[in-house]
């Protein structure tokens, strides 16, 4: 419960003392204590610089020791070498969270850098404070608008918590502002997977937790407490690192350790931790655990206005082992009279036949979607549909909101093409009911690592 | 030459007849002359519609007959019961090719159906004229603005040549205007991918093949021309329907045989066509092949902002069995010059702890840069940096598009993350000089397909 106390200071600081706040603000200035204020952080925040007496309107320190009120949590963003001397002087303060952002530690290759690093190891070890880094971002929290990175992120109000070794978490990526709640362990010298993955279990915000891992320290205690957690939420884990020239490469990026691949591999899989296989698995299926309930069934409905996309769900399936079942008889009796004559309609559904032949043309899309939501042989429905142009997109992306709203036991995912798909994918994630996918293959991916998970929670 | 000279009529047609045009317009109209106009096409259009006298100010005929001048193309939209009288008299008036858009000949489950098929058939064996389709969208050439499919399209003077069997292609993706020019074969009842890649082996305007094959009757004739034709171009294929389920679902999406995986995988590891495992590949090779030159080695440099994504980089050259390796001296010597003292610089080069300790702060990257596409012992370049605003954003493709201009010689590709990544790929998209993708996997493995086809053109 120590552990749990301090990790709310380091993401849910109610003041923050920000040590080395640079004078310097606008582009290029990677000001935090600017980012701070347009996020529109509410807590206390204290800028420590002694050259100056305010920056951007906020009164400054000369240090911590001049503060006179509790600091939930410093920021220390100064050349290395000023580092254990600050660390000192917060743990002196009654500090007891400290993230350090400089670079040039255990990530250094030189003996003043590993020099360093026992400096502050020690401080940590002593119990007088906990240390996040260095070489870190620190955390981000999109609940209170708080993030100590220096680079400006976007952050949304998602339940999707991430502990990484990089701060590219925290830049995001153009299909997702993965930032919910973040941890980025840099060094990971002191805190580490094993506390964050102990606040995100017992917080009510997060509901699934992305891991970048590049190694660790102990990897029995994470295994120890993954375990406990995914039977709880879905822990997803991109282990990065898997030769020897990464584990060369990670040791200089963050002074990890690596370890070897299969070890990880049977470690995930005891702990019930899903593991992706690279970077875009990791954004699909962080999405997709975020925002679709888990499956009730393993079949999926298929309905497409593609015949040829329908069968690359098809091949998707084969390749992943799982099924595109034959359709319960009442779904298929419902399907049938929609059809032209000529036309034997199975799963997938091609319905852009069924377009061609109705007036008006969108009955038989929306009438056959909802034959496989209402259909409790399903545990999801995959759509495949084109944005022709801007209103096509929009108009799909309301109407598979609202389906989904109407069929909220049933997980729907899309696979959108055409020229506008980007755009129509990206309103999906925002309306937060359905999860767009770019082909069938990542489609079906991702609904095929939920029923896993599925099974897994189902005790099957 | 006779195949050759009928292709470019359906591709280059200077005249041609839409039989069965609707007099409706506008939005959900699906109007092929409609779509025409607004293309820009200025060859002769000839609607045939024998209850109006013009649409949208072009005049119309009764019947092919009527009209006194030379028709290159004859593009059939009707209801399938009336096309195999209206493909006789397009015979008859001395047309040659005739595209059949109506769905339910041999894709379709019923007897009429099949007999449709057969009435057509029999007018292509004759040796009357020569079919495309049924069930197909026909062609496109953006070099002309011209295409026969009924869903307006969006096409790009580029040299992708791709030859598909579902109009999926012609509508496209975010990603990519994907057609150059394109050929959608539909049930191939005639026209194939044998007419279709002996069209693209002698254009000059495209520069690489992109196939999309459910299945086909002649696989021999494929083959031959297929290995023809990669030792001048590169020919992608992605084959689809390679389950038992998928075969049946491909039986009734476009009447074809899909054939065996193993057999397909060892026909184009043969005629060295570079087969790829999924929708999204195809489409990130098309981009790569028509804009990127060839690898005169196979060594690859990287350069990165992110040390965590440069190590996921080195994961992906692993899993591909290409390797990033050590730097030549003389690049090596450069970029120590260039590093805080505590760092050793290596491939991937972790550039980011340069730029904070320099000013200006980009200089480091764009001397990285320079100094990777500089070595002539790289055969490519990987450039992984973020899109943190628009500003960036547009920054990077500027900076990369003008070193990729400067670097002929070199690949040049790029994993561009942050929020405004997929704008800032599409930007260099447009820009034709350096090619763009989300994540360093996604690179990587373009990368190393290129390399393959490289040795494949020298020889090794």
């Amino acid at each position: 419960m120590q552990a749990l106390k301090i990790m709310k200071q380091f993401m849910e600081p109610q003041s923050v003392a920000l040590i080395g706040v640079s004078r310097y603000t606008g582009e290029g200035a990677f000001n935090i204590l600017e980012n701070l204020l347009s996020y529109g952080y509410q807590g206390r925040i204290y800028p420590i610089n002694p050259s100056v007496s305010e920056i951007l309107g906020v009164k400054t320190y000369s240090s911590v020791a001049e503060v006179a009120y509790d600091i939930d949590l410093a920021v220390i963003a100064t050349p290395r070498s000023l580092v254990p001397q600050l660390v000192k002087e917060c743990a002196d303060s009654n500090i007891k969270a400290i993230v350090i952002v400089a670079q040039g530690f255990s990530d250094a290759s030189d003996e003043e850098g590993k020099q360093l690093q026992k400096e502050i190891d020690n401080i940590a070890k002593a119990g007088q404070a906990r240390i996040l880094g260095p070489n870190t971002f620190g955390t981000a929290n999109a609940f209170i608008n708080f993030s100590s990175s220096f680079v400006k992120i976007k952050m949304k109000k998602q339940p999707i918590g991430v502990i990484c070794q990089t701060g590219v978490f925290f830049v995001g990526f153009s299909e997702i502002a993965f930032i919910g709640k973040g941890i980025d362990l840099g060094n990971a010298c002191d805190i580490s997977f094993s506390e964050g993955l102990e606040y995100f279990e017992n917080d009510s915000e997060t509901k699934v937790v992305a891991l970048h891992i590049e190694g660790m320290q102990n990897p029995k205690a994470f295994a120890d407490i993954s375990q406990r957690i995914t039977p709880k939420k879905p822990v997803l884990a991109l282990k990065t690192g898997q030769s020897e020239q990464a584990a060369k490469a990670s040791q200089s990026h963050t002074g990890s350790l690596t370890g070897r691949k299969e070890a990880w591999q049977a470690a995930f899989k005891q702990a019930g931790v899903i593991q992706v296989s690279d970077l875009e698995e990791l954004i699909d299926l962080a999405r997709t655990f975020s925002v679709l309930p888990l499956m009730k069934k393993s079949k999926i409905g298929v309905t497409t206005i593609s015949g040829g996309l329908g069968i690359m769900a098809i091949d998707a399936c084969k390749n992943l082992g799982i099924g595109i079942d034959r359709l319960s008889p009442k779904t298929q009796k419902l399907l049938d009279t929609m059809a032209p004559s000529w036309l034997k309609v199975s799963n997938p559904v091609d319905i852009w036949p069924l377009m061609m032949t109705s007036q008006p043309v969108m009955k038989p899309l929306i009438d056959g979607l909802e034959a496989l939501l209402a259909d409790h042989e399903l545990g999801a429905v995959l759509f495949i549909g084109a944005a022709f142009d801007e209103k096509w997109g929009t108009g799909l992306c309301h109407l598979l909101s609202e389906l989904a709203a109407a069929h909220q036991d049933k997980s729907l995912v899309c696979c959108i093409y055409g020229p506008y798909a980007e755009q129509t994918i990206k309103e999906m994630q925002d309306a937060d009911k359905v999860v767009g996918f770019p082909t069938p293959e990542r489609a079906m991916r991702a609904l095929a690592r939920l029923n896993e998970y599925s099974l897994l929670r189902s005790g099957l």
